[in-house]
């Protein structure tokens, strides 16, 4: 959707605990940090769970309510100002109830609708698109959050030596945190006009490039395997479905590619992440990432790099965020301009 | 939020299996027949899983769909016609893909907008006014759908006489099912204009009244519980509650009570609700609800409310529809009139 009148205006991050790189992970799993280094790429991530003790520090309430709780203040906004609360997240702490009324309770944020998106990597440009529409005179400031915390299924206690490498590979790629923006009615000095969305689902008579599990009492059917990726599709489409995204978005915002600064591109991996920014061709931009030093976080993603572009970017300067879930081959993205 | 220009143009409803009633439950679960009738007045629900055989028939996808679809039918409006789906549950199949992309795909819907909600009652609600903000002159028609599946927490393999009573009274609540409702920009003959609808979170520093865990990889904790709820806290605060977003709506929509038709109360159970209804005190209204043959199945109870109203409804009468989510003490409802 187009909207002159969305204005990011403060962002915020939080990411839980120290920093754990490749060769701590190898300490604690049967992993090999070259190899990580090597063929994922991702040279840091943060976890709610302490490798160490495997106690459980934060969920993704506590993170969502701090990057939420930064993105306020950077807005000049209180708590009581926020017209409705927006989180997409793919890993609510539980189904019920939603993790955002959780978080809404930890900020003091009371009387206003809450939604929650249920989605992966496309879930925050949902949040954001869902915020925008909500957006009106009557309810002029949003608060947009992502976040994802994949405690549960870390699985410490079971004998890691026998995980499948397509499990173990998990660990290495992905990470916990949360983002969040303050979504404006009314421009600011140093905020983003939001200039386009587009969030579309592309992946009629296509398997799941990726499927994550929920067991409730009745537990895991046997054989059941909770996180599944087809890397081969994976490789195969993002890269071309970021090209699309990109030139689509292009396109409907009426922007000529070169007069793009910055490339926020499709948060992978430390090593997908490059490859798909070369094949996108944008030589002019700077490339906004953070994936190789906090792991692929899902959720938190585009806020992460919002939240890097916000301290960059200058009065007209513009901005493309590009995207892609491969659960079920979901297209996001949207445009951003300095004002 | 106010729409001049939401109208429910088609609604849809899908139940799985035969329905059970409670001598059926009986047969299967440590629970006395009579006893249900009397304190929870459910006399039937339908569930997703055989009772007989512990096979589960279907999933949200496929009920989602199926009520989808005859939504669809009613409207006369083809799958590609259709601008965005939002979907309400908090009961998704999996993690990733969201649920509602799988709905789509077995609709044929493509290349458009999918948000799922992750909600319980309250998410019906939700994703209405979702729905409505995403309409647009571009964006004509949205399909809405709310559904929900506890096959999940249906521990059929455990020894059901050892579970505490507080868990074997949920296979008496909780039912399965999913209904949709199609959301036009424009009016068409014998649709219910959407005047008003209401989304809030009202649990600042309270406890929730229910939790529904998941779990993943790494299983359950020792001696977590998978659903919890507190059933005083339920009683005592949801007909109040229901009241306050009663006259609320009523007071938004600008509408005398004297001049309602028909009352969509909140739908917990088959004692519940008649107890709610009364305490609401609009002695000239229709109640419409159906609880006591369906069971709480969560984000399907508006639509299938929706779906019976729309059968009775002429044209300038009115309704109002309440809900109550004690998860985290959601208010939610809708007042709607015939065109």
């Amino acid at each position: 959707m187009t909207a002159s009148d969305a204005y990011v205006v403060g962002t915020g991050s939080a990411l839980p605990g120290p920093p754990v790189d490749n060769a701590e992970l190898a300490r604690h799993f049967p992993v090999n940090a070259e190899w990580i280094e090597r063929f994922i790429g991702t040279r840091t991530r943060h976890f709610a769970v302490d490798l160490a003790t495997g106690e459980q520090r934060t969920g993704l309430a506590e993170l969502a309510a701090t990057a939420a709780g930064q993105a306020l203040a950077k807005a000049g906004v209180e708590p009581d100002e926020v017209s409705f609360v927006v989180l997409g997240t793919a890993s609510p702490d539980s189904l019920m109830p939603a993790t955002v009324n959780l978080a809404a309770d930890i900020l003091g944020i009371d009387r206003v609708p809450t939604f929650q998106l249920q989605s992966g990597c496309a879930g925050a440009v949902q949040a954001l698109e869902t915020a925008m529409a909500l957006l009106s005179p009557d309810r002029p400031l949003g608060l947009v959050i992502g976040g994802d915390v994949c405690a549960k299924h870390m699985d410490l206690r079971r004998g890691l030596g026998k995980l499948p490498p397509s499990e173990l590979v998990n660990y290495a790629i992905f990470g916990d945190g949360a983002g969040a923006a303050v979504l404006s009615a009314q421009p600011a000095p140093g905020a983003l006009a939001v200039r386009h969305v587009l969030n579309r689902f592309t992946g009629l008579g296509r398997p799941p490039g990726q499927v994550i599990n929920w067991y409730g009492a009745a537990g895991r059917a046997d054989g059941e395997q909770p996180v599944v990726e087809d890397y081969k599709a994976i490789e195969a489409r993002v890269p071309v479905m970021a090209g699309e995204i990109l030139w689509e978005l292009l396109d409907r915002t009426g922007w000529d590619a070169g007069t793009i600064s910055y490339l926020l591109p499709p948060q992978l991996s430390g090593v997908m992440t490059p490859r798909i920014v070369k094949e996108l061709g944008l030589p002019g931009t700077v490339e906004v990432s953070v994936v190789a030093e906090v792991g692929n976080n899902g959720n938190a993603l585009p806020f992460l790099q919002l939240d890097r572009l916000a301290e960059m970017v200058r009065p007209g300067e513009r901005a493309v965020a590009v995207a892609v879930e491969s659960s079920k081959w979901l297209k996001a993205g949207f445009t951003l301009e300095g004002v």
